[in-house]
């Protein structure tokens, strides 16, 4: 086992950060190794958004989890290469589907570049998803072909976090076909979930049942992420991506 | 600089690769740290599929780059997560644009650790963006809501190229807010694609010149892939995703 396989075995993910901002050669390094990354596209496709401004920070997520830490945005951006094609006389086509997933791939790539990196210099970093329903044009000044990938917040840990379970690797691994499960697997992949509705406290599980929440499942798909919300949240995307000038759907 | 920092820092792309197969404890253990990388669904919502069948491999990319490696596929994945709720008779609707984003996002993070991994045990690695456009239902029995997010070649290295260059960190990098550059900015940031051009012999770029084709931007925009050809990609892309169940407009 060499050194780089015990770091990506270890990771933990940290949700509780000091208050000790990150040293500036630190968080250049850092985005370096992002920049190293592949990139699918082979024009690096995307930007990388530090934010650390206070206001800013919670006009994102509003909530006090991000005070301490800084946060990374790994934005999917067609714009700058479409800049440069036009100071080449060359068509810009890529405000298409197969742009938008190969530019939010090559963003993500360079992220968890950052978050290895992070880790072997003693920061932590948790992945917020939300960042996929924010207006980076409202937010951040984003011009059109600019739309969020992924995002994490990176600073010194405040808490030192158990491994987390992970589905068994022949949930996730297929071999030259997909293997679709039987019913006994599918169960069986997710008993770890099982297990948390069974940890829940008398008095927690009472009172989601009283709500009509009987299993962990449920708890997923009919709490705060239910389906009411959850099409509200895809109404954002679809707007900001339409406002982006991406399109999602084909010219006849 | 540490280990970790170190290979991060040294990544190259390899696309030549000896005709030796990969250990299965090998590949079992960069499948391994694989799954063990942040997941922004917290349900790892993605699935690896390893190809070594030559014939299928073939089918994906019919190129003899791929005869040695292995290849890694990262896809999209909702139809494990969506068997799991109908057992738990739990509402499904991850059909949405947010989570095929979210799904990729997993998905990608795996990848790059695989990488990560990978290279530290001494194998080489490249992207190959094609996969966005592939049939995974056909070619390798993929089910409902499954879509390729990413993919790697992977096996031993038979070459040994130079570090490439990547756009100067400023171009990539944005503090607190989106830098819509100048087009002196932009010039400066693309100078090294200038100069592939300029590396051209007198007769490719001749020949170049004569289909209309004048600097280093008309031909990644004016060669194979020019505006006809993605159309035609994009148009499988969507029929995949419809024919994988995804929307990608808002039920009114």
């Amino acid at each position: 086992m060499n050194t780089v396989l015990e770091s990506l075995l270890n990771h933990r993910s940290i949700r509780k950060f000091q208050n000790k901002p990150i040293e500036p050669e630190t968080l250049r390094l850092i985005l370096e190794a992002g920049t190293r990354a592949a990139n699918a596209s082979n024009l690096q496709r995307y930007s990388l958004i530090v934010v650390d401004d206070p206001v800013k920070k919670h006009l994102i997520r509003n909530d006090a989890m991000v005070d301490n830490p800084t946060m990374i945005i790994a934005a999917a951006d067609e714009y700058r290469i479409k800049r440069w094609f036009e100071l080449n006389e060359a068509p810009f086509y890529y405000d298409q589907i197969y742009h938008l997933l190969l530019a939010c791939w090559d963003a993500i790539l360079a992220l968890q570049n950052i978050v290895v990196a992070a880790e072997s210099l003693g920061l932590g970093t948790v992945c917020i998803g939300g960042i996929l329903t924010r207006d980076l044009r409202r937010i951040l000044g984003a011009p059109e072909y600019v739309f969020p990938a992924g995002m994490i917040l990176v600073g010194y840990p405040d808490e030192a976090p158990e491994l987390r379970p992970r589905l068994p690797l022949e949930a996730v691994v297929h071999q030259n076909g997909y293997h679709i499960p039987t019913d006994d697997e599918i169960q069986a992949f997710f008993k770890d979930k099982d297990a948390l509705w069974q940890a829940l406290s008398e008095e927690v599980r009472t009172e989601l049942e009283q709500r009509g929440i009987s299993n962990w499942a449920q708890r997923l798909t009919l709490g705060n992420y239910n389906p009411d919300f959850m099409r509200s949240e895809n109404e954002n995307i679809l707007q900001h991506l339409r406002e982006a000038g991406f399109k999602l759907t084909q010219d006849k």
